[in-house]
């Protein structure tokens, strides 16, 4: 085995290892070299080379959304890391585990004019949730300097002492904090950073560690059950005569079918779940905004909850949330293990156990279920809704709106499926998903500025099909993310291309104007052709319902190079569809 | 005219063009809508659309380069501003004013679940010279829900009274906030951050201004000199006998001619200049690592000034940073309006002047020249180093460093060139560049990450031709750069193309095994080809001399787009030629 002769990074990489951190994504750079020698030279740890940090990042949020496991990112120093950001935040946001690993160079060489040098420690500010400086390893020489005060032979032992010391506190603390800031990141489930000092030589190798860290225990997460607090839950629930449950971004078979069997067993019980959320039951109402985006005061009245219990990370829905912002219920619950947002403004509890734990406990007890209608009337509004959406297919022009409803069918059998954000999302949310898909989306921050790279990421790291749905702004803005070496063959990529934000134009904005064009639409005319013919994909388009269909039909077979289909929707009908549809199914 | 309705959004217009803040840099987005508006329809600014924001924060550096004001980035609410980060730390370290707009939402709004949100508030910590949130404007309806307490007329009076008050004592922290901010990023010269939420209804306009802002002075630049400080500087200069003058990154034309005549005229004084200072004299140093790199240390100590006095940026060259750390002048002063590096350890003095300023006041009353021969023993041996330089280039294959002397001969007259990081600026450092080349590259932190956007922004700006030289990693990093509207027709990028990070293979790793070539070089077999083509730029290659030649020969022609050549170096080899050219010119 080969090892760095640094004794900081052969301690960074061996409590990695210690810590089953696997999947390593790095950078290239000379101040982390001592880092890239040790991770690459032991087969323990799956390494990958990424050059431009910002999709490294979202390359290993994609890998850490699917092995829900800390994923570590090493790059040099200087504004490298500043690329991570973006995805820091995200991960921040969805609590995904990621373990960033910065080399820097020793405090006395920071901002003295050393290039490839900022501030490096705590970057991340709030947004992440352990953030730890480690100390420089002494030199061999710094106890071999001579000492008048003594005489020699003393003042020798005395500094080798002394140097020994000191050693074993740097080395102790360094381990206490790597131990620390991973057992953080696995625990709570988000972003740390780990800044790292190294000076030169930064190349040197040995075959032997010279380092022995101390054993320590890896604690495992552990939910506590409060029967009080479950018996308390219990009397407003039984109490409740509307009760709803709303589901935001979920890991697909989080939630045991025998629960959510139960759920749908109550008529005073309404599930409304996201794409996201990848929770099915036939009696559940999947398409949030087609149910309340037509209705009036009267209906939301009469759909207002007495009690909200929610699930999971971000709600899509802004409809949904401006609903209960103004018709909150008597009692708001967030079920999850790590935080709860007060998204309504009426949070009464965080119960801090998963939703499966939750369910499982605390459905047992449910005593008596309310006689209600809550559920049935409800239901037969969503079968109202389901025709109408049907009949609208039928009457409108080739748009995003028919383009997804055609695309979406498409995804094959038992695969996963990444979605852009902005329109991407929205449009996907109004169509019915089968329930082997498994849906994913950076809601965290809803940013357009990676979704490729964590689709690729998450690609390589389930080892299922994967399909991403983005569209053209999100694409273009990360197309670095195909600069990858990884991406698998069966990897397939849609881009609905409308020539710019198509987002916008539903917003009320003043469309059609040279302003409006270029500063919120941002028209273009790229393709992601050249993309395709530089990076190895194999790309094929659409421009009708026509072509759509015939290129899809082989868009999923068997293939040399991983696929991309540029499907090309028209701009100035897009907007028109989608507003028509919400009057259209009233 | 039209304004947006939001009298915040009103107020950060208006003070813009009181400060004369001219170019405005907006990526799209809707929180951020209202800033949109009200700079998109005045006529006063240059408004430019980019949507990817890590490239348009480097676009507003390079314009900031060019014309030394504060130019402003506009941006969404979410990760949208992390993207910024990596040029505002080239900023804060080159000095460069830049002003970041980000809109955000309103403070309730902030961490409860809502979508592009996170915790702006000073996010770019120690890497911007001010920092600070605006506050929400109040809204109409504030006063008018109805209060039990007095009868109602008094109520209302009171209640507005209360009202218009409040709004006022916002307005005038608004507008002082924004005062502050801009004049800091102007005398001050670097990045600072105005965070700015904006509530719902986001796109309402209106045709007169609701905001009347307070008249203010805006300050100017002042430079106090201290006389006693330049006495007592003057009597360490006349008792040294070795004095080195080294320059590091310098706007053009920083100095009057007059002075660098009375630098050379001082046979006790050397001028150790970069490519990146932008000053010449037949007598000044231009080549450092070509004079220093084979010294031996009997030669190191003959070199060792007794005083020290730098000017400018950051200094590129690693060998003159290690020597002067190794061999300590007595006296180190930097002079600088704005800040001074400790680079050597040594610094004693920061005078805080422009360097003509200093020179202007100093040199006058230098009273006498010490006889010495420092400069012309090193004079003669810069004769040695240039012909031995010129004897190498005789014997070398076509590599890296022949393609470089070729290519920077072929600069077209009085125009600019901007170089990237790593590799591309260190060669361009060996060759002694033409007086009327003025020559930028991002060496605040040395990133690879924005070269070519800030290429295009310094080229946006200064309307002179520019030519921007890069490697293949930087390149392909920022390719975003080349989705931008406003490329000059007669801009030109030259990229070396050695199918990795050629830098690594100088440096003491461990070159040919499969990990060097993953991790440290990260081989490719990329080319520009295909981003020609998809944005618009005509495309050349050469593989050779003969082809380099024939390209370059039509290259700065005029043209209807602009253009790229890109070069093919063999990897393999350049390595070998330049470790021997510094084995050569011993």
């Amino acid at each position: 085995m080969k090892y760095s002769k640094i004794p900081l990074s052969q301690t960074v990489v061996t409590l990695c290892k210690t810590h089953n951190v696997k999947h390593i994504i790095i950078s290239p750079g000379s101040r982390n070299a001592p880092l890239t020698i040790g991770f690459t030279h032991d087969d323990f740890f799956n390494c990958y080379s990424i050059v431009d940090e910002r999709c490294a990042a979202f390359f290993a949020l994609g890998i850490a959304q699917q092995i829900q496991e800390p994923v570590a990112l090493v790059c040099t120093s200087g504004s490298a890391l500043l690329n991570y950001y973006p995805a820091i935040s995200e991960a921040y946001y969805s609590n995904i585990p990621l373990l960033v690993l910065s080399a820097d160079r020793p405090k006395h060489l920071i901002d003295v004019g050393d290039g490839q040098t900022i501030k490096q420690k705590n970057v991340y500010g709030e947004h992440v949730l352990y953030s730890t400086n480690l100390k420089l390893d002494l030199k061999d020489k710094e106890h071999k300097s001579t000492d008048d005060e003594l005489p020699i032979m003393r003042s020798i032992e005395n500094k080798l002492e002394r140097f020994l010391g000191l050693q074993k506190d740097i080395q102790s603390f360094n381990e206490s904090e790597i131990h620390d800031a991973i057992t953080v990141a696995r625990l709570k489930s988000g972003p740390v950073h780990i800044n790292i000092p190294f000076d030169e030589p930064l190349y040197e190798t040995v075959d032997e560690l010279s380092i022995n860290p101390k054993p320590f225990s890896i604690a495992d997460r552990t939910e506590k059950i409060d029967e009080f607090e479950i018996k308390s839950l219990l009397d407003v629930w039984h109490s409740a005569k509307r009760k709803m449950i709303l589901v935001g971004v979920l890991q697909p078979n989080s939630i045991e079918e025998q629960w959510l069997q139960e759920l749908s067993d109550d008529d005073s019980i309404l599930v409304f779940t996201e794409t996201t959320s990848n929770l099915h039951h036939p009696d559940f109402f999947p398409g949030i905004d087609k149910m309340i985006a037509p209705l009036d005061e009267e209906a939301f009245q009469s759909l207002q909850p007495d009690i909200l219990l929610t699930f999971g990370g971000m709600i899509v829905s802004k409809k949904i949330k401006a609903f209960l912002r103004q018709y909150k219920p008597e009692d708001h619950w967030h079920v999850d293990l790590f935080k709860a947002n007060d998204t309504f403004f009426c949070l009464d509890k965080h119960i801090k156990l998963t939703p499966n734990t939750f369910l499982k406990t605390f459905l047992p007890q449910v005593t008596h279920h309310t006689k209600s209608d809550y559920k049935a009337t409800w239901l037969k509004l969503r079968q109202k809704r389901r025709k109408l959406h049907d009949d609208y297919l039928k009457t409108i022009p080739y748009s995003d709106f028919t383009v997804f409803n055609i695309l979406l069918k498409s995804i094959p059998k038992q695969s996963h499926l990444q979605v852009g954000n902005s329109s991407a999302i929205r449009y996907t949310q109004l169509f019915q998903l089968r329930k082997d898909i498994t849906v994913f989306c950076n809601r965290g921050t809803s940013g357009i500025d990676g979704s490729t790279s964590t689709a690729v990421g998450a690609a390589v790291a389930n080892k299922q099909r994967t399909t991403f749905v983005t569209g053209d702004l999100s694409f273009f803005y990360d197309s670095n993310a195909l600069w990858n070496n990884y991406i698998p063959k069966n990897f397939r990529i849609i881009v609905l291309n409308n020539e710019g934000g198509g987002i916008f134009r539903i917003l009320p904005g003043h469309k059609n104007t040279e302003n409006f064009d270029t500063y919120f639409e941002t028209k273009h005319h790229l393709t992601a052709k050249q993309l395709c013919e530089m990076y190895g994909f194999e790309y094929s388009k659409a421009t009708d319902e026509e072509t759509l269909n015939k290129e899809l039909d082989k868009f999923y077979n068997v293939s040399k190079q991983p696929k991309l289909l540029e499907i090309f929707t028209p701009s100035t009908i897009n907007d028109e569809v989608l507003l028509n549809y919400f009057k259209f199914i009233k």
